[in-house]
């Protein structure tokens, strides 16, 4: 497997922990010994990884808990770290999110997620209208 | 300057080129060789030099430019990587952003800039209200 497929399926890993509302599994997602950051969706940034699984407990276990797709990722490499771009597809909206992952033994763990609003995505290459800045 | 305290001078100099609207400035930030991509609030993510410099043209050119403050800013260094989580003064509001950076020729550069929606940055260490997915 390329890195870039590994980093991927580390990435479908935890869209699908997301999904399923498994809490174990998003732990095993996650970076043991790297500092781990998040953040929410209209959330200030978590750090820590105690802080950034309660707050993975409190939505996976929460009775609000979306159900949740990811697409059009792309994973870009650089050494023993790499990032996802990619969008969310919730049952109410979309999200865009970047995902942070380093190498720990081996296997790619998460140590950075921010999601925040986004229109669907975009199939052609039609230029978007400008941004806003909030 | 350690590591640390250089990635923050690189985060440092994108918010003073987004202040300042000064598009060279800002076209000194980001890395010229690895790929870059960008998320700007509520947009979809943009891949490319190219297309993340037009969306800067047009956005530090627009008369709806905001005046910008960076705060709380944290680096995260990895081998020849780094990310930054900060929060974005507005005029109207405030974002948070996440930043990634590499090494290139000895200075660190951006790769990747996300930001969204976020409440105003808390300074205490209550817990907050669980987040919302949208």
């Amino acid at each position: 497997m390329s890195e870039h497929a590994a980093v991927l399926f580390a990435n479908e890993a935890f869209y699908m922990a997301f999904d399923r509302r498994d809490v174990e599994a998003m732990e095993d997602v996650w970076a043991t010994r790297a500092a781990v950051t998040c953040i929410h969706p209209g959330w200030n940034p978590i750090e820590g990884r105690d802080s950034v699984m309660e707050s993975w407990q409190a939505i996976l276990s929460g009775s609000g808990a979306p159900k949740i797709k990811c697409s059009n990722a792309t994973a870009h490499v650089i050494g023993g770290v790499a990032y996802v771009t990619c969008h969310e597809i919730l049952d109410r909206g979309f999200l865009a999110a970047t995902n942070v992952f380093v190498r720990e033994d081996g296997s790619w763990k998460m140590v950075h997620h921010h999601a925040g609003t986004a229109p669907p995505p975009v199939e052609s290459d039609e230029p978007e209208s400008p941004p806003t800045m909030q």
